[in-house]
């Protein structure tokens, strides 16, 4: 998606991102029913009447900000800054989000290579206590390393505590993670992760609802999270104190229909004491990565484990086509070669190859790759080679 | 129960109990069936054929064991250790047992003041691993502390590691606490537990099947957790490792329609990993002592703390209604004051209270008693004075 070549629905949603806060369903319910485009002339029109559900007060404040707003230069910004914006319903929007109703974000700023899209697919969250133990680290660590072996992809708030160890896990073990921020991608937040979250848009994907040189407020943190129970197949609780941001994500994931699951700890911690509230009432209690797969693996249809893989190989991207052409037929290959093969670099190579785990086409051994099962038998029926 | 009055099936049961095994149901479907007095003679008579179930040799065994069997000599060494014998139905029989059906003891071997059928009715098993950690001792006495404080009688085994910490929680409070062995009770197992088994039956109660001088075996510490998970209103495991005897004793108890919980721990402690499996079963998770109650406290039709007395008070021992006479009719009553009043010993005063608790008269305030607003009604109904 190209900012040059922008629609105007395109640019319509971008300006929206910097007026309707993440989350308000209001802002989102005008969406719905006018569209983008007659929200945003009402917006900055001369007599511009209210839309329905605000009083005359907030209206003039959507109204300044939308005056203010510059879409092309957000863009421009955000490009410069390699963050792409997806709108819903085009290539990359992942469908879970449509679970939010008008809570659904008006669009996301993406910063990575990999499609956000197929990532969601195979992903769970890990959130927790930012002021969490030797304990709660250790766990969230051991957990996301293992999910990420396990062709899991990690997802989570990019915070201090947990929420870094799970990054940290995943990136640790060479695995998949996407950090779902409350702030513009341009500015992460907290500003001692910047080299992590840095890295995460390197080897994953970090994304948000919020236009350049926004801030997080306590609002948007809250409002983050259910981003981060909607994209997943489910939310792991690590540590949580009661009345914990963690069990907003936890309690979202639970209405979305998703799995809650929490890891306990000892009863003495009040860091644990918030997940135990959350396993007392309907949450599956886990103790480890595996644990957790037996959970979201039940995926019916779209488990690309048991059922190969779960888009034709016409529809993939070409980038990562080329990458699937590089595995060889029989046998595995580490990444350079896969690299070499597919004419990209080892950072793309990695991207692309988890990206196609999580589409049931590849499989990973230790630090080689090699096609699935599946993958080859479907390449065959469509009567041309790998 | 004097055992120079015994009539003949108190003695055929005192027999019998070293001749089966606790929890043998062959032996338990011969007693339903045919009577402890008939089984008696088929074992001790000359030629004595075999009842059904059993083979030549195992008859010919229990036949030995009959023909050694002393059972006066039984009763009266028990009854010079202060052991009592419990028969199925007679007065202070806990009806909880017979949900056991074949399985049920034969008789109990009991030494304590109180009656144990009224403890039982407001008890709770805090089982666990022998070679806990330090956590897990720290939360079991916590528990039965609370557990205590709350009325609730903690029964537990005996044993090394949580079951003496659960017992030592109960005791340190003040409270009521079962100890149900494995063996004989002359000889207490395990040894360095002698101190605390003694203490436990000056104020509380020490319960087992296996008569004067027997053993224990690794079978008979695995049916020993039936009795537990029966006589309770549910089980609490607190550390367990795969395939740990507590969680022998919590399946027990949830065959037997009774609450089992578990409070976790660390995932990385490998004494929690039976507490885990169990709570991802159907186990509830706990953290303390009034979620304990929360649950096991939903008595219906027994519930003495919301109903009042559970017992009309005509039905009471003497030796409660003498304790239960001498609580004030207004205000409360220290212990030393409440012995003198019923002339009777502290230690004796502290195990009948605990009694009356059990069946909704009194109730504990720090170190103070008093009657119950429901017992006041009841007695005044009654017509007559406390």
């Amino acid at each position: 998606m190209n900012h040059l070549t922008a629609d105007d629905e395109l640019l319509d949603r971008v300006l929206l991102t910097r007026v309707i806060e993440p989350g308000d369903e209001i802002g989102g319910r005008w969406v719905r029913e006018y569209g983008a485009g007659e929200v945003v002339r009402r917006l900055r029109g001369t007599r511009g009447h209210a839309l329905p559900g605000v009083g005359e007060k907030r209206w003039g404040g959507l109204r300044a900000r939308a005056r203010r707003a510059e879409p092309e230069r957000d863009l421009a910004v955000a490009a410069a800054a390699g963050v792409r914006f997806l709108r819903p319903g085009t290539g990359e929007w992942p469908g879970q989000l449509d679970d939010l109703g008008d809570a659904r974000p008006i669009g996301l700023w993406v910063r990575g290579r990999p499609s956000l899209r197929t990532w969601a697919l195979r992903s769970v969250a890990v959130v927790g206590a930012r002021a969490c133990t030797e304990y709660g680290a250790q766990v969230a660590v051991g957990l996301a390393a293992g999910l990420a072996e396990r062709g899991w992809v990690v997802v989570s708030g990019g915070a201090y505590g947990i929420d870094g160890a799970a990054h940290r896990g995943a990136l640790g073990a060479g695995g998949a993670t996407v950090a779902v921020l409350a702030c513009g991608l341009d500015r992460p937040y907290p500003r001692g992760h910047t080299q992590l979250i840095t890295r995460i848009s390197e080897q994953g994907l970090v994304v948000g609802e919020l236009p350049p040189g926004d801030h997080p407020t306590p609002s948007r943190f809250v409002l983050r999270n259910r981003v981060i129970a909607a994209l997943t197949r489910g939310t792991v609780v690590v540590e949580a104190a009661y009345r914990s941001g963690s069990l907003v994500t936890a309690r979202a994931a639970r209405r979305l229909g998703r799995h809650t699951m929490g890891v306990p700890g000892p009863v003495t911690s009040s860091l644990s004491g918030g997940v135990h509230e959350l396993l007392r009432q309907d949450a599956v209690l886990v103790t480890d990565a595996a644990e957790v797969v037996e959970l979201v693996g039940e995926m019916g249809d779209l488990a690309p484990d048991r059922r190969g893989p779960v888009l034709p190989r016409d529809l993939l991207e070409p980038a990562a086509q080329q990458v699937l052409a590089a595995l060889p037929g029989r046998g595995a290959a580490a990444v350079p070669e896969i690299a070499c093969g597919a004419r990209t670099t080892e950072d793309d190579a990695i991207a692309r190859l988890y990206e196609l785990r999580a589409l049931g086409y590849v499989e990973r051994h230790g630090d080689v790759w090699k096609l699935t099962r599946q993958s080859m038998i479907s390449a065959r029926s469509d009567g041309r080679p790998c």
